[in-house]
């Protein structure tokens, strides 16, 4: 049977990805199953594979889908000028764009296990592409000869693991401000690079 | 029927918790059964029941053991003179110890979702108590002048997140010996809080 485009692909595709990232994020990949999927999206079980063909497809689609929006988020950012200027602008965007997104960060983090050897491979590629973002703008920064980190490399990973820390505690209305906050980082890690 | 000591219980119980951990990590709490444990353990799932009383408590047995394990290790540690000194001892306590135990730092941050509320609190208040060893080297450092972390409470947040990061990526054999990726995290957290 041919698919349709135009009617119900173009709701129901979203509304599955939705539904899988929220139950994923609550119960772990391995314990959904595709029914529960269907159910929770409201349709039969059966009619879930005309949309995606199997449960592996489907956390591959919402991880890259993730790592492919943030990559595009952050490289459609003004470039603002100087090696510092980018590498602040880059941590308010980094801690932001990921408070906004919780499901879809713990289930980049969690589920890679759950991950076929190929379609590791692809995600990790675009995990190492977003890390070179940050990256090139400490190299740019060494170059320049205001930012000092020991490590380009080590630096990025300490620094996204530094900010991705924020998502696990930063609840609004606490004793900081996001502004707060975000300024607190951005002297932590102005410092650890050197800057 | 009495449960005996010194006999089965003593090997079975450590062999229950070594299953279920290593099962845990690999499939997620949720997606195993108390049976899939027996069999992996090689016993009948009834006889499960006679050294735990269920998944939940088993959970909390494994996250809680290893918070206190990590605690106690940390400080039966010979105290260094000064905080510059102690928060570098810290720090290399701190990968170490989580890089000999990938399974259970795994676990202890992936499943808190799956944690009873009274569980959760437990290992809650073990997590603070385990940051606040770091806080108090922070707050030290203040008085002595000797350290300047813009605010000590995010500063120990930071500065956890950015070591435990280094269980996501550190593989031995790669383009840097633990020794000097410590060299390069000692530069970077000690710049971090003002050091």
């Amino acid at each position: 049977m041919a698919r349709t485009h135009g009617s119900h692909s173009d709701i129901t595709g979203p509304r599955i990805r939705d539904a899988a990232l929220r139950l994923f994020a609550r119960h772990g990949y391995a314990a959904v199953s595709m029914r529960q999927i269907a159910a929770e999206v409201g349709v039969q079980a059966g009619a879930l594979y005309n949309y995606i063909p199997d449960k592996q497809s489907l956390l591959f689609e919402l991880m890259q889908g993730h790592m492919s929006e943030t990559i595009a988020a952050c490289e459609a950012r003004p470039k603002a000028s100087g090696a510092l200027a980018r590498l602040r602008d880059f941590m308010g965007f980094h801690i932001r764009f990921h408070l906004a997104r919780p499901d879809a960060v713990f289930i980049a983090y969690m589920e890679l296990r759950n991950l076929s050897p190929e379609n590791f491979a692809v995600i990790e590629g675009l995990r190492q592409r977003y890390e070179s973002l940050l990256e090139s703008i400490l190299t740019e920064g060494i170059h320049e000869g205001t930012l000092a980190p020991p490590d380009p490399k080590l630096a990025t990973r300490a620094v996204i693991a530094m900010l991705n820390g924020v998502n696990t505690w930063y609840r609004e209305g606490g004793r900081l401000t996001l502004d707060e906050v975000e300024a607190i980082y951005w002297d932590m890690v102005r410092r650890a690079v050197g800057g």
